[in-house]
């Protein structure tokens, strides 16, 4: 993949992923611009007899498989699921924790995730890290009831601590109906203690930290697609 | 206080409390039967001239606060509370734990309570037991998205779990958007563990468990009102 541009390398990891997908199975399908590939490659593979049903981790992915012509259902018909291929915004190389909800899903991805088998996290290797938090904020979902209290216990933690903005000026609000906080953490030393902690803050709905979750990602560089497992 | 109703004897924790309020105070005004008798009570006091502005813990709170003539702010206003003033489903003798959320506020109740320098708790003496959840089951606030994975988690620790159902016969919906499942725990040995460990389910907002939160407590019976401190 000589001279391959940063879609092609997220195409060609959503595609290398989408091959564990076969016939019977429930899938979990991920939000953002790499699991954007993977919809779509799926989709095509459905219009072709792939005989799978999927649960969504957005409404705009939901929005998207289902124009894709793939069967979309609720967790009250389905409550396990087979995979989930999802992105992420940082891969910790190693333990593949992960951090996301760069593009606001979080909540929703965590739900499907921690659901599933198995989770499979498809990357372009430039969000590969040996530790998370340098490169990307901690994304933080929180009730937007006291959001400015909440805040100031997460300001006790971070370093920087940003409330995200929507597109209409006003904060953005997720599929969920809560507000996303960005939370600069600086390098993140122990992911699972920092999970459980913000876990405890009234007024945290849950954090972008997937710990122990991924069950294997699949990462492209300009020498292919590259099968990580935890280690 | 002999032959006194339970309703006088929320009204009667409810008074002892109220003395606390004073000139200049910001005030977390509580949600449920016994709140509402102080909302009451003060709305007479401010009235006659108290000084006092209030952060309420539900929309039905509000409600009856602005109707009392009291002048209600939100978060954005005010971040820092002086006192909280509200009830409980069950108080633990000793350590002052509490189970909150039988009237559907828990999470907001929370926060306020929370974000106070100090957290009052009235009640009658029906309240107090020696341990929390052997005669009221703990009331969760859930994610509506993927709440039958979630309950599944809750089942995997609690006798029986039960999702509320709101006046219209579907799923009760907080304030907040959320879902409430009511979890029999049976007796809870050791409530901060339990509450530590019901935040990392994914799913899970926020439990009914108030665990080192109030910082006194006003319980009525027939003998008059007591005063009880963490101990």
């Amino acid at each position: 993949m000589s001279g391959a541009t940063i879609q092609e390398l997220k195409r060609a990891a959503a595609q290398a992923a989408s091959d564990l997908v076969v016939d019977g199975m429930v899938v979990g399908l991920g939000t953002g611009s790499t699991a954007k590939f993977l919809v779509s490659i799926i989709g095509e593979r459905v219009r072709q007899g792939l005989d799978i049903i999927a649960i969504p981790t957005s409404e705009a992915t939901r929005i998207q498989a289902e124009a894709e012509g793939i069967t979309v259902v609720g967790f009250s018909e389905q409550q396990r699921i087979d995979i989930t291929i999802d992105g992420a915004d940082e891969i910790a190389r190693g333990r593949l924790d992960l951090i996301k909800g760069g593009g606001g899903a979080l909540l929703r991805e965590k739900i499907v995730a921690a659901a599933s088998d198995r989770m499979v996290v498809i990357s372009d290797a430039s969000k590969l890290v040996d530790r998370l938090g340098g490169g990307f904020p901690l994304p933080v979902e929180i009730v937007p009831f006291g959001w400015e209290v909440t805040v100031n216990k997460l300001r006790d933690r971070a370093g920087k601590v940003t409330l995200r903005i929507g597109a209409d000026g006003g904060p953005y609000v997720t599929d969920g109906g809560h507000y996303i906080v960005d939370c600069d953490f600086d390098l993140i030393l122990d992911a699972g203690t920092l999970e459980r902690d913000l876990a405890t803050i009234v007024g945290v709905v849950e954090s972008g930290l997937f710990v122990g979750i991924a069950s294997e990602a699949f990462v492209a560089d300009v020498d292919g697609v590259h099968r990580l497992v935890p280690g």
